[in-house]
């Protein structure tokens, strides 16, 4: 079990920025350093924080973050979830006062060494309206869902819950490019192909993109992310949630404390035997990925198999920093008179 | 705790059809009762189930529904998932040898009354193809979170983690019209507007319609749902669903045993204070009802006001059940010789 010192706070930080880069997913990754080195300087991130359950049941706990960066609470209370776990069949943790926790994936694929299923929501920026409505009152709050299997690797699903991340609106912006429409709407609710909307009274839609299309299901899993994360906590639910960067002031208003998650841990043993099991999840996988390609495509693909098929690339070539982004941490370096070289 | 015994059996039945009548889901309704009649005339509804917990833990349960219909092992599975809750804080339990069970709804709100989030799960006729695939390989997989408020109704989502449920193609079918892009796709994976594709061998398509608005999480969502309801459980997992009708005939090979659900009950004061939730669930839905409506709109709604409002204009108003319906009811009940009145 997790020993509280420094060090293993700054490995917890570490290991996610590092599967986030391997993943081949760097907007979760060393770019963030940045932003949290900057929350930290205007007293928004706690360094030396006190993690602890509040609140405990067999199967559940409230884990309180006291402000710290979310890599920390949220590895701790995974951890809890899988000994919770391993005596009750599940366990259920939903954590407060916490802060943003790069990608939820990784926690979900800490419970699979144990031969578990691993869940994690988090909820995150509000940028994201409800259907039939323009106000910002959800984040892309991500669902991520790690199930293991037998000779296969692991079925890992790690899913905004808007049609896509936010990166790739700024992406586009910088591009100078138009994004499709069902992406973003302004401010008066109307579909948009501007991908700087969000800047001049827009937002984000909901998986679905249209009512027509089913915004109203993504609107549903938002809110269900929120709740579990942030009302079952007393977290900052929904338009409340503290912004993940130091330009974006901290409202004044509050409804919690900090950011929230929700971690789940369900060991495979305690439904059935877990070899069987995974022998199934072996078959479940042959099933799908023989699925007949649609045209133009040459594959199926089962949730995880991108992620994993870059990180084996990564692997071998290695992990790439932009030049700004060494240049980011090359001033944070010299801050704390830490040796730093730049590489090309 | 349930009784096994059939007036018992009866009831959880009828209970899950009324509900789906007053809920304004009548697809769910009364006009299912001659498919079961006809499964069970084709032996495919075991009447004299013996429905028995096969695995468990102290927060989980695996049921084996033993063939019946589904209300019944439904009804019997999310009343040990409470049970389990109320001494581990939350109870999870995966049901295989089951069949169609009716709204998914209506178990998880047999939550609410025990100060409990409820969650339901089920697998599907495997009419939905995964993103770049046209094999039908998934079903509508429905998930339905209901979650207890202080003064205001509950939060309940009920939805398919498709655009659409597959009524609205049967009913634009018998109008004759097309139905928008994104619903159905051509036996190569070519967008379709004809709500009859299905049966040329056209598929639906998963939550989010397209690759570029996000298809790929509706089809994470909705093999997470075949995972944890048909593969944690035994059941036959995604393309080797039992149909649900029986003109529709049972796969040679299967995988498993019958269908599979999967319900959850988490004890709020497991979590926190219940009273204290209830009352911040009343902020939370505050908070998202005076969200900005927009151009064209007047409200913001929380999910399961539609349901909720039909249900009291339908208790008002009475359940109508078509004429046909009434046929097939009156049919049925002359098979067994019960009396049965024809109403306008």
């Amino acid at each position: 079990m997790y020993e509280a010192n420094s060090r293993n706070d700054a490995l917890s930080v570490t290991r996610v920025f590092i599967a986030a880069e391997l993943r081949g997913l760097p907007s979760h990754g060393m770019i963030r350093i940045k932003d949290y080195f900057q929350l930290w300087q205007a007293g928004r991130i706690n360094v030396t924080p006190d993690i602890r359950i509040v609140h405990e049941s067999p199967s559940t706990a409230v884990v309180d973050g006291d402000g710290a960066i979310g890599m920390i609470p949220a590895t701790r209370s995974m951890e809890i979830a899988i000994e919770k776990a391993k005596t009750a069949g599940t366990g259920w943790v939903s954590t407060r006062n916490s802060n943003h926790f790069g990608i939820a994936g990784y926690y979900s694929m800490m419970a699979l060494e144990h031969d578990m299923i691993g869940i994690t929501l988090t909820i995150a920026n509000p940028l994201v309206s409800p259907t039939w409505s323009v106000s910002r009152m959800l984040g892309t709050n991500p669902i991520a869902v790690a199930v293991p299997a037998g000779k296969y690797p692991p079925f890992v699903a790690d899913f905004a819950t808007t049609p896509i991340a936010r990166g790739k609106l700024a992406i586009a912006s910088k591009k100078g490019e138009k994004v499709p429409l069902g992406y973003v709407q302004d401010a008066e609710g109307i579909p948009s192909d501007d991908p700087d909307i969000i800047q001049r009274g827009g937002s984000m839609v909901t998986l679905g993109g249209t009512y027509e299309h089913g915004s109203h299901k993504g609107y549903c899993l938002s809110a269900i992310v929120d709740i579990f994360s942030a009302v079952l906590s007393g977290a900052n639910f929904g338009p409340f949630c503290p912004p993940s960067v130091a330009y974006l002031p901290v409202k004044d208003e509050k409804v919690g404390e900090g950011t929230g998650h929700f971690f789940g841990a369900m060991r495979i043993d305690a439904f059935q035997n877990a070899e069987t099991f995974k022998s199934q999840m072996d078959r479940w996988i042959e099933t799908f990925r023989n699925a007949k390609p649609a045209k133009g495509h040459n594959r199926v693909l089962i949730p995880g198999d991108p992620e994993r098929e870059k990180e084996e690339v990564i692997r071998k070539e290695g992990v790439k920093i932009l030049p700004a982004i060494q240049k980011d941490l090359k001033e944070i370096a010299d801050y704390f008179g830490i040796e730093f070289e730049m590489r090309d």
